[in-house]
């Protein structure tokens, strides 16, 4: 079962650059929510892994190798990303497969670039 | 006198998508070190706030009535954007300036945003 997407800073946030225009508190508060998420180099890491992995999905045994984290600590980080509306979670038989939200890191690569990209 | 520009992450992580290929543990502290910069919604109001104001400079007294902060709270938020290789400082006479550094947030956009885009 696919986690239900929430509405999310990612998106809630798009598209205009935050150079068009002052940002209104609300965009600011939930974008910086989205950038929370993403300013670890281990979640950085991960939503790499999990879109370089074959098929764009990979489940936790996939990941704890190439960032050299146990099991339970790689499996916050998801759940930060997931919680965040930048990774799906899937369930299937003995692990959970992520993969990325599509779209979710262009709204945000689009907040911040000082160009309109649709 | 414009304080020198750091090499910072934003142009250490430049500018390879983050989904096209694992990034490396250097790159993803980088990244992690700018996003954390960007990751504070006061401080993405005053980016915007810098990029929208007349001649894409504004001082410390344009920016302190728009966030509804004191002077000593937004110029710490300032000297955060400016160490993180976001914003440049220039003194002129009894105010700095801060103004966008070009091309550092287009260079975080485009390691988050899943195209190459130059």
């Amino acid at each position: 079962m696919t986690t239900a997407l929430h509405t999310t800073a990612a998106t809630q946030a798009c598209c205009a650059p935050l150079v068009a225009a002052p940002l209104d508190p609300q965009d600011a508060e939930a974008l910086a929510r989205t950038l929370k998420a993403l300013a670890d180099p281990t979640r950085l890491r991960l939503l790499s892994l999990v879109a370089a992995h074959e098929g764009g999905e990979a489940c936790v045994c996939d990941l704890t190798d190439p960032v050299g984290l146990s099991q339970p600590t790689v499996s916050h980080h998801l759940k930060v990303l997931v919680d965040a509306g930048l990774l799906t979670r899937d369930k299937r038989g003995v692990w959970a497969y992520y993969a990325l939200v599509p779209g979710a890191l262009d709204a945000v690569a689009a907040v911040l670039g000082t160009q309109l990209r649709r």
